[in-house]
């Protein structure tokens, strides 16, 4: 998508083969393109969340690959490298999925072409995540033209479509994946606003989102994360729309923490609530989601420290609370499939089962 | 309850007749008492929310009613004085009582005499305010102790309760609400430990329940209102209690936003949620929370700009995002009674039913 009208990817590799990224832990307050030099490097861009979003973590992961193998091809800098990287966020399955293409690419490979071919397949990886988020934009957006028909919606009277933290183009290659089908829709011309949540505490939707979404001309309002429930009781949203680090093959949706908040609100005012998932976020192997999947611990300054602008337009940080009172920071939350109208990937819309799930992707979910 | 060793209340009038509050928009930063010397000021006090909470806003009403009544005891100023301090903050009903007791007080009054007795009924207000959250907290102690008894509650795994906003001593005179029984069951020596929600957009749950919980002892951990759901998922939440702005005769809680979605949770994992509710709080007039009161739209400053400490250790304030995005921002939503497992009264635990709740104050409930 495009800043300043100049299109971007989240993560790319020079004509010189060195590995550039946006820098999103200084978003949106500055706009910094960094290179990434070493494996060490990529593992603190993804535990410090220069990269983030699950399918950029799977790409990030795969260029992390190509830039340590390319120095050293052997099993066991491949083998260190996988393990190292696996442990940087524990929850998103796609940094797990791409280590496992990663491996399965040059095991069978001379430890001189490991490198390259890495590098290959990390620019693949980055081709096929665009073009998957695009079709979960061109799916979705078919949901959002429906609500749009049905209610007669105008720019005064707009499909609302909340969101939380951010599955947009930064969380992604490109496109996004729950901000796709938002694109698509205001591309389209349907008359289309989003409720951004904050999404405490790395204000994700208001720092990233509504970044975006600015970027890009399309309506929108932040809210704190507690407003949405509300808005929903008051018929102010039409359809929510959410990311996901890893949604079980049995469709249980693991995004940020608070999505299953509302999810519930969704599910107790009849509003339309999807996840936006490729098929790289879907854990087969695993089927109750609450209990299976690791939910990240964060650490206590996340909880207590916020940044933002200084009125003399320093960037800077503010503390909200005493070292007194201690905090807990789990980064995510499972929103149970009982909750899910549907899962949007990029080969159309399942139930959020696993015989609808697995039906688009039998060779996955068989495999 | 006690600051350093010292008791105070919220909101006093000393021996010379002058009014005085703790500036609550400083805490937990700064520890101030101000005088409140008009009706203006105290109008001020209470949009600002240098007092805040449903019962403490009903006393700063009767004490701005007695300053403005001392000065100027006539029809005229009685009416206007009444107008104004009611649009000051439209949800809390708590304003509404203690404007109709005032006026009910004085009107037969001679004006010359109707400071004076505005005065002693402000006080009656704040004593019988203190009286009513005592006893919510001795039958609130009892829930807890029930729940402390069932999992053989030890500091090691006390009774974990939940709670959003700040309904604690510097929400009402003293003692507080929702806290009041965990302040009871602290000093029985029952093992409890609170989850604070920060409480976006003006945190109070960090700023002042996790000031409140620090200074009197009692163990707690501030997370951010995103989590509780996941919290109790996991089965690390025993009960939440939360306080109210308004609570109708049906058993529909008005509390700050995002009260809801964590009933919701709460009705989604079997955990008990209560509405601690003096009957101050309660209107008897209305059934349908959610179609008849009306919500409070507040500022976009408190969505977009928020106060902490620089590391320099100076108060100062920070905007998270820019101008470029506009944010909404109701301050309060509403539990349907259907989601509300009791309301804790100063006469004892309700069902969130007009049958129960009018059982307690028939009274109140059949004038």
């Amino acid at each position: 998508m495009k800043i300043d009208g100049k299109h971007y990817r989240t993560i790319w590799a020079t004509e010189d083969g060195r590995v550039e990224i946006i820098d999103q832990e200084r978003l949106p307050h500055d706009f910094v393109i960094v290179e990434v030099a070493s494996l060490d490097e990529m593992i603190v861009a993804i535990k410090d969340m220069k990269v983030r979003g699950a399918p950029l973590i799977g790409a990030s992961a795969a260029y992390g690959m190509a830039i340590t193998l390319s120095e050293d091809g052997s099993d066991e800098n491949l083998a260190e490298a996988s393990r190292k990287l696996y442990e940087a966020r524990p929850t998103a399955v796609n940094l797990r999925w791409a280590l496992e293409k990663v491996n399965e690419t040059v095991k069978g490979l001379d430890p001189a072409e490991r490198g390259a071919a890495a590098f290959a397949l990390a620019a693949e990886i980055c081709d096929d995540d665009v073009a998957a988020c695009e079709q979960i934009g061109v799916h979705g957006c078919e949901i959002i033209a429906e609500i749009a028909e049905k209610k007669g919606a105008t720019a005064d009277s707009p499909v609302n479509v909340l969101t939380h933290c951010n599955a947009g183009w930064l969380a992604t290659v490109d496109w996004g994946t729950a901000l796709a089908p938002i694109y698509k829709a205001h591309d389209a011309g349907i008359p289309v606003h989003v409720w951004v949540d904050e999404t405490r505490p790395r204000n994700q939707g208001a720092f990233l989102t509504a970044y975006e979404l600015a970027s890009h001309g399309v309506p929108h309002t932040v809210i704190v994360d507690n407003a949405g429930g509300h808005l929903m009781q008051h018929d102010m949203v039409d359809l929510c729309l959410v990311g996901s680090d890893r949604t079980t093959g049995t469709g249980d949706v693991c995004n940020k923490i608070g999505t299953y908040l509302k999810a519930l609100a969704a599910s107790d005012n009849g509003v339309p609530f999807y996840g936006c998932v490729p098929s790289s976020t879907v854990d087969w192997t695993i089927s109750d989601g609450i209990a299976e999947i690791p939910i990240e611990q964060r650490s206590d300054e996340e909880v207590r420290v916020i940044p933002g602008v200084l009125e003399n337009g320093d960037v800077s940080e503010i503390k909200l609370f005493s070292e007194a009172s201690p905090t807990r920071n789990d980064a995510f939350d499972v929103t149970p499939a009982r909750l899910v109208t549907g899962i949007i990937t990029e080969r159309g819309v399942a139930d959020a089962s696993r015989e609808s799930l697995g039906g688009l992707f039998p060779e996955q979910a068989n495999s």
